[in-house]
């Protein structure tokens, strides 16, 4: 270590849980400490999700003082909060590499330690995957107790509460502990102090006096979405049951997360106690112990790298407004010029730029909470009474609403307009943050139309086009990220659906890019002109409907045609197939070339390293076209 | 009408619900009777939903005698319980059609009238369709109230958890009423009482009465199911809250939904009152006033055709067994040689056979309730903790899980093995239900597996590969209805993975089938044969990954290959032609076709109808082929 980095006397004697096992009840609170500095210094040089994991600190230190990890399995819902999990469990000597090429992961990843028995990234699968692994353990499988650690926020979601639902039903021992980090105000008194005298005969008074100082220390004002959250947990006042009493949990709590002297009594009770599933209400502070971070209004829920002293964070200078900005705004301004339109996200509404739009139009634009399938059916009753929506979901989310776009959408043909963000490779996030499979999964449903933008440019017509297209269900796939720096419309154009564009025309070999990829194949283009070789370039612009006047001129008129897309196989290019050869034209005078993602997943890393390992550079693109074309003696010279 | 039809004086003069608002609320409950021997009478016609509808005759009537449909927006949740209300709005001519081809849909549907705002077939989409409209009418759409139907086991999925959660935030009026039909104790006195004083000040002494009196006529045994779902709207016993009120909605009941006189002065009142979102729990009995449906285990849920005095049903006697059934045996040996292999089911334990596995494993098999995504992840933890779960799921259904077949099996390489049934047309249920899409989905996805079944014998192959196959995620998709009739296999052998196998050897063209089509494509190459030509017939066995060997002697040595599939496109066929494509063996000597199902959604229909509507019958093979090997003028003998 420099000796820039905090001093941590205690953390160091910690190689694996079972050193911090051998710790007194003092030197755990010792160890949260240097713990938190681990953390901040680490993140400080990475960037990544510090507030989430600030909240957990404690938690993270109790919970492996307790359990016996990695036999008893921990599993952290989302997966965002786990880096002082990752220094507890033999990955400190890697903690500053997160989120960077080669290095940890941001998330929890089952290949990555044994301490991480099942991944996350997307929300709200903690509770059923601990149930999977209290079967086991019933069954004879050489595991311990299951342990969910869930947020408030993943709580609310359906998938959560089905995975309750069944627990409870099941009765099997099973913790989940839900790290309320937006509880603004205590519960009540008298639900609270039944539900520990209920399971703890022994510590009530203990209990009960850490829970009135508790209260006394909690901040101010209520949030909407804390109060919701809470509704699960708490019964009115004066009540007597909660809803997780009602599905079968016991329920514990709530307890000062960040308390060793509350959360290390409450723990070992109920690993000792506990006969089946077990909830316990664990409230901390998101940012905890880090000023920059709890004073943030996010809570240092995202954040890039940053100097440890102040929390200023180095923003690098954005060379071009990023695709989300560019949808936000055209969506505003489409929306002022048409008071039909509405917006959807679901718990997105800065990361999709829907924040935009509710800046100006507030009542128009619905945030449901991280609820993707309630959110694409309540599009399409919009879209049924005649509004005009535009549902605003990240591609990899978009999978969590898949039967509502083709069962309540695509088969009612109702006019929702789908904005789909992070299509393509994201970076830092990773493969659970890809959107790979949109393509595909949309354009194999019949009436849906499907485009993607060629840049920020064809974002503002897309936008455009989709207010526009009032038939049927309509969807727009943009990358994460800067634009290409081209110049911005005033206002979209509309464009004819299913109609392509040709940029450069040749006649030996085509390029065909769907998407943003557009930029890359421009690059392409250059390359094996420069190479002497006549090259036709031509943005797609639909993968459903084809613009069948557009391949039949492609095939016919060029040695090769590859297809380019950012997204996985059976997207854009197998439309493409699919069409030539029940044309029959697929005939071997045009050798045909599909570049897609490649059929793996690929690890983090900077978007375009990781589009080189996917094979995806315009190196790459230019390869495959000369040797499709049977030029590859020329190829070589441009590889060169 | 013939004079075997029952006498319906009442209903004769209601051709519209504006008739039946001018019936007096004596003649409404005459109204009821007849409606309900209407419809026993078309369903003893037809078979269908007959227990659902037969429960909600009297909400019908009491719906469309209070509100305005159909400007007021009537959402039946599911919608197979909407043979009453199809007779009540204008499709009583059609309504002995049902669910045949050309007749009227089993199901809502939009185009079929304007009393079917919101079409359904899956479960749990109406209360967030209800608010869409909730929406568009306080943005000035021409549209009055939101109505949304939903059972007791609809409402418990995550999905309609969701829509509550959202509904009760945004605060707008709009009804939903809870159909429960598994009430067998009636809720605490207290809490129902008082939540009636608070809407209704006036009729309350009424309310009590009529509701102590229900009480005493509800019948016996407390279902865990039904527990669970009413442990939803009423507080434990002496308690003061419910789930629905701390979302923010109103609630009311519960009521006898058969007695009109507490119907409709309680809807009456709550759309004269209500100013937000209100829960009206109605109480009703599935088969409700026929006797031979109230007394089956399953209330006449779903019946065939029936003689109406007995409730007989013509049982047509099948050829082979059904596949459902041979997947259940095959599972239940498999399940009796590997005590490490478990089952889940999202609420459909007949109707995907794991019942067969239950009946001598009952701990092994999870019946998870509506829960597609909570199963599939429960699956991946069971499989993280080294178990071997079959993960029994129709296509259709499958798509409310796909981000977590994602997600938490495929990125983590988990070995789930998904049992899809019902892949293909399925019938008389109509394309709501159509399992057309799992083929691409799945085949996106690393490291997937993706086998269909040829027929009856496959598929004891395929469960025994996928119990065998533990390095990773794996698919098995196979037809609703009977097998081909081919002889079983006493035990099932370990298919190679990724390998095809040749039934017959020709050279001109090759039939290259995936799945249950295989009989049909044997069809298509015996009539080939009988021109004289030269027919390779094979079969894939697998998508993914695909036999590359068999793929390349295929387009090697025949003049066309056609591939075949009971799927949409971007499936089987996609993946046939990218790999093609990128080896650079689409070089024109080979001509491909890519047979799919057609991209249009397919009316119901028997299943052949279906398959004709889509272009995949043997004749159309035939002449596929025949067309792109160039041989079409023995094609034309063949066709005629």
């Amino acid at each position: 270590m420099t000796d820039t980095q905090p001093q941590t006397p205690t953390l160091d004697l910690v190689r694996d849980p079972r050193d911090l096992r051998k710790l007194s009840d003092a030197a755990l609170g010792a160890l949260s400490d240097e713990l938190r500095a681990e953390v901040i210094d680490a993140v400080s040089r990475t960037g990544g999700h510090l507030g989430s994991s600030l909240g957990v600190v404690e938690l993270t230190v109790a919970l492996h003082a307790v359990f016996d990890t990695p036999r008893d399995k921990l599993i952290w819902d989302v997966g965002h909060q786990c880096y002082p999990h990752k220094v507890l469990t033999g990955r400190r000597d890697r903690i500053r590499t997160l989120r960077q090429e080669g290095g940890l992961s941001g998330f929890t990843k089952r290949d990555e330690s044994p301490h991480d028995p099942f991944g996350a990234a997307h929300s709200s699968t903690s509770i059923s995957a601990a149930l999977g692994f209290a079967v086991g353990r019933d069954m004879g499988q050489p595991t311990g107790d299951s342990i969910a650690v869930i947020g408030d926020g993943s709580i609310s979601a359906g998938m959560a509460y089905e995975a309750l639902n069944n627990a409870g039903h099941e009765g099997r021992r099973l913790f989940v502990i839900l790290n309320d980090n937006e509880m603004s105000i205590a519960p009540p008194t008298g639900a609270m102090s039944r539900y520990l005298s209920g399971l703890y005969s022994g510590p009530l008074g203990v209990a009960q006096k850490m829970a009135e100082g508790f209260e006394a220390a909690l901040p101010g004002p209520i949030r909407d979405h804390a109060r919701r959250a809470r509704s699960l947990v708490t019964a009115l006042p004066g009540g007597q049951g909660t809803l997780f009493e009602e599905l079968g949990f016991s329920y514990i709590g709530p307890i000062d997360g960040h308390d060793m002297t509350q959360l290390l009594p409450v723990l070992r009770a109920a690993r000792a106690r506990a006969t089946g599933p077990t909830l316990i209400h664990v409230c901390t502070v998101k940012g905890k112990g880090y000023g920059p971070a709890e004073t943030a209004a996010d809570r240092g829920h995202g954040v890039g790298k940053f100097e440890v002293a102040t929390g200023a964070q180095a923003k690098a200078r954005p060379n071009a407004p990023s695709y989300t900005k560019v949808f936000g705004q055209a969506l505003a301004r489409a929306a002022a010029a048409d008071p039909a339109i509405v917006a959807v996200t679901a718990a997105m509404p800065g990361g999709t730029g829907v924040d935009l739009m509710a800046d100006r139009f507030p009542t128009r634009v619905f945030d449901v909470g991280i609820a993707e399938q309630h959110g694409v059916t309540f599009s399409a009753g919009m879209a049924a009474a005649g509004l005009k929506p535009f549902c605003a979901i990240y591609s990899t989310f978009l999978q969590r609403g898949y039967d509502q776009v083709v069962h309540d959408v695509a088969l009612q043909g109702l006019p929702v307009r789908f904005a789909i963000d992070r299509a393509g490779l994201v970076g830092a996030d990773g493969p659970t943050h890809a959107g790979a499979f949109d393509i595909g999964f949309l354009s194999a449903l019949p009436g849906m139309v499907v485009m993607a933008a060629g840049d920020e440019a064809e974002l503002v017509h897309m936008v455009a086009t989709a207010a526009a297209h009032d038939s049927g269900p309509i969807a727009f796939r943009y990358p994460r990220g800067e634009g290409a720096g081209v110049p911005l419309p005033e206002t979209g154009a509309v464009l004819e659906i299913g109609r392509g564009r040709v940029l450069e025309e040749g006649d030996e070999v085509a390029i065909l890019s769907f998407g943003a990829h557009l930029g890359e194949c421009r690059k392409a283009a250059r390359a094996l002109r420069d190479q002497g070789v006549s090259v036709t370039l031509a943005d797609a612009r639909f993968a459903k409907p084809l613009d069948h006047a557009l391949l039949r001129r492609l095939v016919k008129g060029h040695r090769a045609l590859v297809t380019v897309e950012q997204g996985a196989q059976g997207g854009f290019g197998a439309m493409v197939l699919h069409w030539l050869a029940n044309q029959g034209l697929l005939d071997g005078r045009c050798q045909l070339r599909t570049m897609t993602l490649p059929d793996r997943f690929i690890a983090q890393a900077a978007p375009d390293a990781m589009y080189a390992e996917a094979g995806l550079t315009a190196i790459d693109i230019a390869a495959t076209a000369l040797q499709a074309a049977g030029l590859s003696a020329r190829g070589q010279r441009v590889l060169v």
